[in-house]
C-alpha cells in the first residue's frame, strides 16, 4: 500500500537515484522525479520534470503538490566553490522555501559522511559528534543540516538527514568495506520515513550493516530501521592490494581521499 | 530445574499474570499466587491465595516462606489518586515491608514506562535517564521505584525494576509497534531474575526486540537478557489506519495516551 | 519593590520558616504564612492561617489567591511510615492540586539531599544523578520531585525543586561543613525564583558556596543563583573532636545518620 | 607591548568594531580597519580601508599582509536570505580563502549565539552542543563555523569563533542580562586569542561572567580568558517592566526574539 | 592468504597459545613460536624459538624480521611480586623495545579483565572506564597497557590491547559464562588486527558473544570484529551447584576470586 | 593544631620537599623526613632519615609509627627505563606494602601531568581522561596509580593521587603558565588531604588557580581544596620571548618538552 499520494525525488538521474527509482513506486501513489540530466521514459506512476534545482520559482512548482521530498539533487562530491555555492546551498535553500510554501511536510535531505570526514576513523560517531567537514562539499552539507533543522524548529517541516556513506552496487575500494551502503537499505529508510508516525529531524549515517563500523544510528533508532545488508558479501574483494599505510591522511581519517585532497580550486 | 523454592506473584489475576502463569511453573517448586479477584483452579505445584495488598498483616502472612516475589500487584493505569495513594504507594510499602521482615532476598517491581512517559520519542532513554511520569499511576511507580533501591541500598534486598511497556498478546494500537513485550519475553526475564548470580537493583524495560526502539538496555546486560520476539510480526497491522498527527501530544511523548490525557480526577 | 503579590509559604513555624520569615516581607506585598505550630504575632503585610497540609479543602483555601507558594511544610526528618505517607505524599500531592485549580504558577519544593543519600561522598552529584534516598523520608521527597515533575509537564505548573543540605544558624557537625545553607542563601534562591523570567522545574541543591562540596548546580546556572555565603566562617568548629573513621556509613554516604540508621518503626 | 605586527578588522564601522577599536591599538604595531561604512579618520597606527567583502580581489588585497584577523563584517541580524547568502557565506569564503594564500594564520570569526537559539533556556549549552540555528542569520553562522573547521584540519589556519551574546554598550532587555557581552571582556578575548601558544579552532561563547548564564566556556579554559564584567552592574534595570510570560517562544529559546520570529522574506 | 610475512607469538605454549597455534598458520607465511617450556615439534611454517621475555637481547634477536607480534608471554595469574615485576613489567618493556628497535608495527597486548576487576558487575565497561586492578598481576598489566600506549603516541607502533576474559576450551565456573572467549573469537580477532588497514592502539575485552555481559567493545566496532561464539552453547553447566551468595566478593567484583584473594606474599 | 601524630614525607631532599618542609610542620606532632641525598639539620619535631627506597626492609622501618605519608621520593623526570623501573615501579611497590603491613593509612602519591602529557592541550581533562603518558617516567607513574587504587579497593589504604602539574618557586617557561602549582597551594592540598573525613583514593591535578587551565578537578571537590594562588602574579614573563610555534609537538602536546623528546636511552 501507498504510503504517499506524491512523493518527489531530485537528483532521480543520479547514482543513487537509478539505484532507488524502481523500489521507490511501491511507496506513492505518483512519482514525482527530477533532475536536469535525462530520466529516459516514465514507468507507470512516474511524473518526470526537467528541473534546475537553482531556480527557485521552478523548483516551488515542481514541490507543489508532493507530500514528501527526497532531496537527492545537487553536487554529490566535491568541486569548484562557486556551483557548491549556487546548487548546493543555495539550491537547498531554495528547496525548503518550497517546502514550507507549499506544505510538503517530510523531506530526507542527502547529506554526506564527509560533514564528519576529519574525525578519525579510530572515533565513534554518533549523531551528535562535532561537525569536521573534510572539504567545501562537507561544509556545504553542513549547511544543509543547519538549515534543515531550522526548518524544524520553526516551522514544523520534518526532515530525515542522511549522511549517506558510499551508496553504490559494490565497494570500489577499502574504505567502502566500512562505509558501503546498499540501494536496498537506502529503501528501507525511506520507507521508515515515510510509515513513521513522527519523524521529527533525526540525523542517520546512511551505511548497511557492515562488519567494519565507524557510525552509531542508536539515537535514531525509533525510526525502526534496521539494515539487512553487509559488506561481508564482498569479503576479501581488495586482498590483492598491498596493504595500506596506517599514517597516509587518506586512511587516518574517515573522508579518506576527500580529507587528503588539497584545495580543489587551486 | 527450579530456580527457587517458593515463589510468589501478587496480581496473579491481572493481563500479564494470566499470560505468564503457566509458564513460571517451571521456575519454582511451589507458586504462590494472590490476588482479589478469582484465580480459579490451583494447577499443580500452586498455591491460591485470596489477599489484599493494602492490608499490611495480610501480605506479611502472603510473603512468608516465599524466595522471591513477582510484584504486580496494584493499579496498572491512570486511576483515582486516593486509590493511586492507598493501593500502589501505601501497597508497595507493606509488600516491602513483609520482604525485608519475612526475609524475601529478591523481587520483581512492576514499573512502567510511564514513569518516563514525558520524554519525546525522539529521545532514547536509558536506565539514568531522567524520571518524567505522565500520569498520577507514573509518580506511584517512581515511589516505588524509590523505596525499591532503598531496601537494596539499606537492606540489602534485591529488586528487578520493569519499566513494562505494552505486555499483552499483541499491539493494540501503533504506538505498541514499539513498546510491545512479548509474554515469552518478560518470563525469559523472570528466568535471568531468578538464574542471576547478584542481581542487584537494575532498571529494565519491559519490551521484546521490535523494530522501533525507545529504550536502551544496555546498562543491565549483566543480567544476560535477550529479548526473541518482536512486534515485526504484526508488520502492517494497523497500515488501514490514517497517518498520525506528528504534532499530536498522544504522538509526541512516549507516554502516548496517558501524557494526552487530561487530570483523571477532574 | 514586590516581585509578587501574594506569596504563601507553608511550615513556616518550622526551622527553615522562622529563619527566611522576616527576608521575604520585601519579596512580596502580602506574605501569607501557614503551619499546624504558632506563628506567633503578624508583621506587616502577614496574613497568619492555621492549616493542615493534609486536609485538601482547607489547603485549597489556602492557596487561593496566592501567586507563588514555598512548600516547606511536612515532616522534615526521617519519621513513622504512616505518617510520612499521609503528611509528605498525600500532602504534597493536595499542595499541587490546590495550586493548579487555584492557578499558583510557581512553586518551590522544598526537598532533600536525602534524595540521593546513598551516594559515596567522593561521587560528585548533578541534577541528573540517579535518585538513592536514603529514608522513608527521603523516599517521600522522590515522590514530590516526580509530582512537580508531572505538573510541570502537564499542567504548566513550575516549581523550583530545592534538595535542601542543612539550612540552619551554623554547622551542628563535622558533615555539615559540606551541606551547611545559610538562610541568605535560600533567600537569594527565593528572590532568583520568583524573579526568573521562566522557571521551568530545576532541581538545585540547596547549599552556599562550602569549600567542601559534593554537589554541582551547573545545570541550573540560569537561574542566576550564586550563593554568597559558605561554611568557611566556621572553620575549625569541630576540630576538638576526634578523627572521623573513613569506614563508618554514615562518613562513607552522603546521606550522614540518615544512610547509617536502621528501620525507624522497628 | 604589540602582540602581532599588523592586525586587521573586518566590519570595523559596525557596533562592536566601533567599541573595541580604541582598544585594539594596543594588541598591535599597525591596526588595518575596513568597512563598507564610513571609518572616520585614521588615529595612531591605524590603516582604514574601504573594502567590500563580497569582492574576492579586494578582499585578498586586504587581507595581504596581516598577520591576524577579526572577521566582524557581513550582516549582524536577520536579514534578506539573498543577503545573508552573498555576504555572510560568500562573503566568508572569500575571507577564509584570502587568509589561507596570504598566509594569515589565526582568525576570529564573529559567530553568534543564534547558532544555537532553538535551545531551551534551561538546557546549559557548551561548544559540543548541537546545532539549533533560529534563522537564517543563523544559520549562515553555523556554515562560517563548518568553514572554519575545514581550514584548521586541512590548512592549519587557527580560528577563534566567538558566539557572540550581545555586545552592547549596556543590555537592552531583560534577556539581555543573561548574554550580555562588555567590550573589556571582548578585547581580553582577543588578547588571549592573539597571545595564546596555540589557538586551534575553538567554539567560545563571547558573554561576561553575568549571574544568569546559560552557556559553558570551560572547554576553552587552555585560551586563558576569564571575563571580568558582569550585567549584575545593571541589575534592577528592567524591574519596572511586567513580569514575563514564561510560555512566550521569546522566553522559552534562548534566541529570544529571532526564534519567535517569522520568516523574513514572507 | 597470508596477511604478514613473519608472525611472533610469545608465550606459544601457554593455554591461549596452544589453542590457536594451528589457526594462526592460515595468517602469516612465516610463525615464529617462542616460549621457554618445550613447544613441540615445528608445523609447517613454525619456526620455534626458546626464549626467556626478560633476556632484553635475546628478545631482540626473537623480534628480529618479524611484521607484527602477539605478546602472550609473560605470568597470567596472580603470582609472586618479584616475579611479576621482573616478567610481566620489565618483559615488556624490552618487547617493546625490541619491536620499535626492529620496526615491527603491530603488536597484540595481551592484557587482562584484572585491569578493572574492581568493578562492580552491574557496572558496564567500555575502553575508557577507569583502571581498578584487582591483584598485582592486574597493575602490572595496567603498565603495560600504558606503555603501549607510549609506543604508539610516540613511536607510531600499534597494539591492539585485549583485556581477554577466560579464553579456555569451556568454562570453568558460574563466571566464566559471562567471560568466556573461544578460541574461534580470539583468531578472528586477531585477523582483524592483521588486516585494519590502521589499528591504532583500541582497548579491547576479549570475549565472546555470551548472554552476560559486562563489557562493550563498540568504541572499537571500527576493527569490524564480532564474536561469533557464545557461552549459551554451555547454558545449564552449573545449574547443579547451590545459588551464589550476591554479597561474595567474588561475587560482587567483575574479578571474582581475584579481587577476593588476599595478598599473593602474605 | 597538628592534624596526625607522625607524618612521613620520602623525598624530602628534592624540589618540592625544600619548598614545603617548613609548611609541614604545623600538621604534624612529629615530621619524619627522608632521602638519599642530605637533608640538612634537623628542625624542632623533624625526624631525619637516611633511606633507599629501593631497599623494601629500610623502607618498611622508615614508615614504622607513621600515621600518614607524603610520598615525594623517586625519580622525578625521564630517566634510563632500568633506574625508573627499580626505583619508581619497584620503589613504590614497596612503600605501599610496607604502608599496607605498617598500619599507615593515608598516603600521597606524587604523580605527574606526564601520565596524561600525550593529549593536546585543547583538551580538558578530568580524573577519569584516558591514561596517556608522555615517557616512560610516565608509565611509571601509571603503574603508581593503578596500585594506589588496587590497596584502596582491597586494603583500604586511603591515597590522595596527585598529578604535579610544575610546582616550582616561579614558571621557568611560557608552558609553566598553565600548569604551575605554588607550594602554598601544595601545602593546602596536603592539610586537606589530612583533616578530610574519607579521603578515598581520588586524583586531583596538582594546579594553582592559573588562567590558562587545562585540567578540571571537580570531581574532587569533596576535599575541600581551593588553589588561592596564580600565574597570573607572573603575567609578561615571558613576552619578550619569540612566539612560540603551534605545530611544535612541544606545544601541541600538554605534556610539553617530555612529548617531544626522543627515547631516552637510545
Amino acid at each position: 500500500m501507498a504510503l504517499v499520494n506524491r512523493l518527489l525525488m531530485t537528483g532521480a538521474a543520479g547514482g543513487i537515484g537509478k539505484q532507488i527509482r524502481e523500489g521507490l513506486r511501491d511507496f506513492a501513489t505518483h512519482l514525482r522525479l527530477s533532475d536536469i540530466a535525462d530520466l529516459g521514459v516514465a514507468g507507470p506512476g512516474e511524473e518526470l520534470v526537467d528541473c534546475d534545482i537553482t531556480d527557485a520559482e521552478a523548483l516551488r512548482a515542481l514541490v507543489k503538490g508532493c507530500d514528501a521530498i527526497l532531496h537527492f539533487g545537487g553536487i554529490s562530491t566535491e568541486d569548484r566553490a562557486d556551483l557548491i555555492h549556487r546548487i548546493n546551498i543555495e539550491g537547498s535553500y531554495h528547496l525548503y522555501e518550497a517546502a514550507r510554501k507549499e506544505g510538503a511536510r517530510r523531506i530526507l535531505f542527502a547529506s554526506s559522511n564527509h560533514v564528519t570526514g576529519f574525525h578519525p576513523r579510530e572515533t565513534r560517531l554518533t549523531a551528535s559528534s562535532p561537525i569536521r567537514p573534510d572539504s567545501n562539499y562537507g561544509v556545504s552539507k553542513a549547511y544543509g543540516e543547519a538549515l534543515a533543522r531550522l526548518y524544524w524548529d520553526k516551522y514544523g517541516v520534518e526532515t530525515l538527514i542522511v549522511r549517506i556513506g558510499s551508496c553504490f552496487p559494490e565497494p570500489k575500494d577499502r574504505r567502502m568495506m566500512a562505509t558501503w551502503m546498499s540501494a536496498g537499505d537506502m529503501l528501507r529508510l525511506i520507507e521508515r520515513m515515510l510509515a513513521a508516525p513522527r519523524l521529527g529531524c533525526p540525523i542517520v549515517y546512511g551505511v548497511s550493516d557492515n562488519d567494519e563500523s565507524w557510525w552509531d544510528n542508536s539515537e535514531a533508532a525509533y525510526l525502526g530501521w534496521r539494515p539487512k545488508d553487509s559488506s561481508r558479501q564482498f569479503a576479501g574483494m581488495f586482498d590483492h592490494l598491498p596493504p595500506e599505510n596506517p599514517t597516509d591522511p587518506a586512511v587516518v581519517w574517515q573522508g579518506g581521499g576527500f580529507a587528503k585532497a588539497g584545495h580543489f580550486d587551486d
